[in-house]
């Protein structure tokens, strides 16, 4: 019988995870302290940027900097989240150590003079450029290597969001469309864990989202109908998803086709950014979006209100945001995604007659998991953000936007294990 | 540029989910009717033996009377669970359509006579074969029949409980250790939500549990130091569901080892099963336990509350389960995991000192994780039945007990993808 051979595997078990506790500890503190530092950061740019606004018109110059440093100093940094999950399903040149100062500084100095990016990427970088660091001290093998790098990102992801458990989902989820393998997953939820703790305990607190509605237990007709349109919304976060990753790199291939000087490239994209805004005739759609002071301004906190946003104001963050990440602008792709569906949640819920919050909450996550094929991670994010009261149309609109979206994402570097369809 | 190329494809997607959602239609509405009959009876069942106590003596002729129809009528129904899903790793000898009524009548006899089992084995198998009923009748092709049947896994799990999107990671989950698969994941989401509708209108209401305890946003220390609790009580549920699984196996292969005459085994049982009940000196760990009409008496629903389970409970429940399901009575193996669960979480907070009903919440998905190995499915079943106020601590048990619990499992066509360490 396997009774008596399996039990002394739990001292086994109990001893490899305070092993990976232990290991995992400096590098997530270290990856909490950094995130915390660059939130902090980000924060005063965005604050400086709304009260100075003259700033925006240094995009330009911001830009042709951020290629010179890249150019210069980056080696291969410039592929971002791609260089580190490549580094995962096959190592290959490493990740330096440089990665952490090149994002940090350059992700900034785009919030400070008004690039429309997110903060994900910058975080998910530097937990993984950590991880690199603190793996050639302690020798791992390849296996040990690949956990430690997928922890890495998972702490940042974790620390940036405040949602540990997205977070560690996230980094098993996003290496492969189509395929969680849990052979990270404790780790990477440990690491989330202690990164978000550290952040927290250092003074960050995170944008608190409220959705108000709530459902009925039983499926009565409001409810059936209710889900009808969380589906058919689910549909159009998709293709807003697919939309969004499909129209960053067409930019960013065809203005490396087009422009041959590569410094012409973010200039050409600043101007873009900006003559856009211009047309528009308001900056709501520049840097993070989280909230923004300026009353009657559209931000994702307005969003989750009747009339926070415009029919139009998620097509104006998705075209800035594709034009400021695809010439050549660093952060991430993420809280630009959270600002498009969340304002197109609110968008289909005045015209379908929806709850308003329940579908900017719906569409902040939907859009994220159709961009980057992770709907378990976003259905969770969902419930840790918003609450679980809804949870069963987190997970249909996420779902159903994840199908939606086709085999593309925002990650070229992510493989397809399973085909959707 | 793939951007024309691609864009088409969400018409294909559009009319596949159409197609597939008119498939599953019929059999989901069908899974969710047998599902509530089944849910009826098994009520019936449970008042008439709570109101009737000697129907309790019956228990060994019942267990005479389903060995004998299974070895009459039963083919290769015995393997239950198994049998279904072997055929989706492996087609074999097909699904009888006779499994429906022989587990549905079988498992309502074991309930009515007091033996302790429970209810997601029958709805699962029930959905199982009904899918593989409908599919013969659709002719699919392989990869199709595969969906189909975790399709009807998902409407049998997520009816029977009232959790789609639990039932929808649990099919997906299940089949391997370590790894998710998504190819079928909206099909069996659908499948599950069809299922729970359908179950929900003609009349049938899930129990209620409630989780009063809510946790602070900020990590400060009586946080960190319930986090420490979670894990340690993670770790020791982790162990019980490992427990759980080898017991079972246990006394199934040595009870068909020592006990030539196959009748002699379910009696064998029964006796040991009344025997164990007059020396505890109560019958709260027979039937399926979710609540007990009896004054001070120990049910799921009573573990929720101080005072409201002993330090015994959970060893008595899985060794009364234990001893019925190994040796040839029929039901589930979850519903008693979560009453074996929630009373050693009742415990474990009784002596730590710790949120009572949080804790009995935590130990009803988290035993169930470990025994099952679907840590994410427990997850979102915690978030669906309790809310998600907690899901982090939610996530921070399941995993744990998920790591604990070694590569054993209550269902042995479980195989191992990734291993766990």
């Amino acid at each position: 019988m396997t009774f008596k051979k399996n039990f002394p595997g739990q001292a086994n078990i109990a001893l490899q995870l305070l092993h990976w506790t232990l290991l995992i500890i400096p590098v997530s503190v270290s990856i909490g302290l950094l995130v915390a530092f660059f939130l902090w950061l980000l924060d005063l740019a965005t604050v400086t940027r709304q009260q100075h606004i003259w700033l925006i018109l240094l995009l330009p110059f911001a830009g042709i900097l951020i290629t010179w440093l890249y150019s210069r100093w980056g080696k291969n940094s410039d592929a971002g989240n791609n260089l580190i999950m490549d580094e995962i399903h096959q190592p290959g040149g490493g990740i330096p150590a440089r990665l952490t100062p090149l994002i940090l500084f350059t992700t900034v100095l785009t919030h400070l003079t008004g690039g429309s990016a997110g903060r994900e990427g910058t975080a998910v970088q530097m937990g993984g450029s950590m991880a690199a660091l603190f793996s050639k001290w302690y020798q791992p093998n390849p296996q040990q290597k690949r956990t430690l790098l997928m922890c890495g990102m998972s702490a940042g992801f974790g620390a940036v969001f405040g949602t540990p458990v997205a977070g560690a989902i996230f980094a098993t989820e996003v290496l492969a469309i189509g395929r969680i393998k849990y052979d990270a997953l404790i780790p990477c939820f440990i690491a989330a864990v202690i990164a978000d703790i550290t952040c927290s305990l250092v003074g960050i607190h995170h944008t608190q989202y409220l959705i108000h509605f709530s459902t009925s237990n039983n499926y009565d007709l409001p409810k059936l109908l209710l889900l009808l349109k969380v589906i058919i919304a689910g549909v159009i976060f998709g293709v807003a998803g697919f939309l969004f990753a499909e129209l960053t790199h067409f930019i960013k291939d065809k203005s490396r086709q087009f422009i041959r000087n590569k410094y012409l490239i973010p200039v050409t994209g600043a101007l873009l950014v900006l003559g856009i805004s211009l047309l528009i005739g308001n900056f709501d759609y520049l840097g993070l979006g989280v909230s923004n002071p300026a009353p009657g301004s559209v931000s994702i906190q307005s969003a989750f209100f009747t009339g926070g946003a415009t029919h139009f104001s998620w097509v104006w963050k998705l075209l800035l945001t594709a034009i400021t990440i695809g010439m050549g602008f660093k952060g991430g792709e993420v809280t630009p995604l959270f600002f498009i569906g969340a304002t197109l949640g609110n968008s289909i819920a005045s015209i379908s007659g929806a709850p308003v919050d329940l579908f900017a909450g719906l569409g902040f996550i939907a859009v994220f998991a159709a961009a980057t094929n992770t709907p378990i991670a976003c259905t969770l994010m969902g419930a840790e953000l918003f609450g679980a009261g809804n949870i069963f149309y987190f997970a249909a609109a996420c779902f159903t936007a994840y199908y939606f979206s086709g085999h593309t994402g925002v990650y070229h570097a992510q493989r397809v294990a399973v085909t959707k369809f």
